[in-house]
């Protein structure tokens, strides 16, 4: 079965439907991070009422809490926490390698200790993919080493064979329905980079993603690894940039043939008070908004700036209400749900350099921009 | 302008119609606690969707953040919240008395620093009556005196009489058209309660409330000292008992005549996983919910038992997802909303009495029950 039909190309840019066990999803699509079951502050019907379709969701958190044996006993994560769109779980490997959770790499798997209780586990790949077919995924992602930045050629390279092979195993314990996307590594070096994906294209993948981004490497060199492999990715399989980014990235990847993305920015920053508008971002507990009656963006239609101030938000944020992280959350995520809509029909209409141009001249990351660029967890 | 229009009796038991600047409220009504100008953890599109009509806010905290003066330049409390019901302020006398906020008391008024920063305020009853006006509160309250408990008879008979000059001069500052409402102090001595409401009564207030609970007393003496006041107090004004209480408590405050209820164990105890069933409250992070595909309550109708079962709020509790704590607030607030327009059918149809004995029945306070009945905050 293919997973991805492409509807049209403008450039290297695609507008494309994904096929999952949960719907079509429209691509380029970003999705939520909803690490624990749930995309924080808010309800799953929020997203379904703002048009999203596909979350993800993180294998090494749900496997820790409340376990995959429990969620495939209450039917999979779809029933479980009452969303019916698409989940894509991500496998761990970010987690375990790059959150600073002790761990040790060995050939048959990783062992590591919980952030939660400091119990001990370990994991195969054969066991992540089970751990994700229990959770009852979508889209699986195998388990994969994120090297450090920076890391040498030798240790890089060697981790791109050891990734191969995990990947090989997890190809081989695929047991279910579910699709699984290989991981391109290769840390900072093209050729690595490549190589990885070489290896991973023969195993035929429903799917290929590139990860070990968001480890401190600067942005122009991470550019320059997409840009090694992207070329060389089957034309008729979904790309999936992981833990990326911020609207600008996102713009930049989709340019680049990117059709998914994943991301705690929306979130997070909603979280901080960081909220996003047609020009940028503003931080809403700025005493200047304090009397400020206008919506946090005039031209946005999200649910939050139909009703309430910037006045009142700010209110909320520097009182540390609970309705502050979700009324915020609301706004950001409908702001990147939005910016997905008129990506695609920018390609749908065969205008998306126009759209990369446009964008590119009124976005300017607002009053909080910062060259930060990635994002993961 | 009469405020309230009493539609039946049955017992002391009443059903009526509070007739406010935001529309009519039908009593008995339970007020949940929007503290700061919100009720906690949900939007004020969840209290309409349930049919709640009213909510209190607090002045002492509005009065601190974000301020009166801000509130009356951005339309009154309504509208820069968002919530098109009716709003009662508590003067700010329990939060100034009872919450270890430091003070002085002083004929003029009181003095005192504020919990968020220390710096110091003083507010006289006429300044607090403006504050509330600022606020654009629909009923408004007295500055009163709450004793500790215990207190000496000299101190409470001194300090009734203070709270009766303070409502002389609240009455006297009332400027717009809100209503205001005298608080009946007195703490645990019935003469002294008597003494405060015929003190009060002829002041002519919109409305009288009972205040000076949940100081520590136990609950017998509470309701004794219910018991002395409800008889004296005008039939055709609303009669509010401030701060209380479990479900047990309101029903048995409606049968001695109360018309208004306000507390923040529904909202609070959702937050602590504790949530209310119609023969008691569960605890939601107990391990024996982990895998209790049931909702919360078979027989609620909330948007939450509609949706989601007890293992999937208990992974969302003890993963302490913001999510929780919505869905928890939803349905207690709904339970209270619910318990509240069973009563108040049970009155209609002239079977109040049968109500009550079948509810007290049933009830059993749940795992949960502990003999602390009142709150406030």
């Amino acid at each position: 079965m293919k997973a991805l039909t492409v509807a049209r190309a403008d450039g290297q840019a695609r507008l494309a439907t994904l096929q999952t066990g949960h719907g079509l999803v429209e691509t380029p699509v970003f999705m939520p991070v909803g690490t624990q079951g749930t995309v924080k502050a808010i309800l799953h019907r929020d997203l379904t009422e703002m048009g999203v379709r596909m979350v993800l969701a993180n294998a090494y958190h749900l496997y820790l809490r409340p376990g995959d044996a429990l969620i495939r006993d209450m039917g999979g994560i779809q029933r479980f926490a009452g969303w019916d769109g698409a989940v894509l779980t991500d496998s761990g490997g970010y987690q375990i390698f790059s959150l600073g959770v002790l761990r040790k790499i060995q050939e048959e798997g990783v062992t590591f200790q919980s952030h939660i209780d400091g119990s001990k586990h370990f994991l195969s790949p054969e066991r992540i993919v089970e751990v994700q077919e229990h959770i009852g995924a979508d889209v699986c992602m195998c388990l994969d080493e994120c090297v450090p930045y920076p890391s040498s050629y030798e240790y890089t390279s060697g981790s791109v064979d050891l990734t191969t092979r995990w990947a090989t195993r997890c190809r081989t314990a695929k047991n279910g329905s579910s699709l699984l996307f290989g991981i391109v590594q290769g840390g900072m070096y093209a050729d690595l980079r490549l190589r990885s994906a070489r290896d991973l294209l023969e195993l035929d993948f429903d799917g290929y993603a590139l990860g070990g981004f968001s480890v401190g490497e600067p942005k122009g060199v991470m550019w320059e690894m997409v840009d090694a492999v992207m070329g060389h990715l089957p034309w008729d399989k979904p790309r999936y940039l992981m833990g990326l980014g911020f609207p600008e990235d996102i713009v930049e990847g989709v340019r680049k043939g990117v059709d998914m993305f994943d991301c705690v920015i929306p979130t997070r920053h909603a979280r901080n008070g960081s909220l996003f508008t047609g020009t940028g971002r503003i931080n809403i507990k700025h005493a200047r908004y304090g009397r400020d009656e206008r919506p946090i963006d005039e031209d946005c239609g999200c649910s939050t700036c139909a009703r309430f101030s910037r006045a009142y938000l700010r209110h909320l944020f520097v009182a540390r209400e609970l309705s502050s992280y979700y009324l915020n959350t609301v706004h950001n995520l409908f702001f990147y749900t939005k910016l997905m809509e008129e990506i695609r029909a920018a390609i749908r209409g065969g205008r998306f350099e126009q759209f990369y141009r446009d964008f590119t001249l009124k976005w300017k990351g607002g009053e909080l921009h910062n060259g930060s660029s990635v994002c993961n967890g």
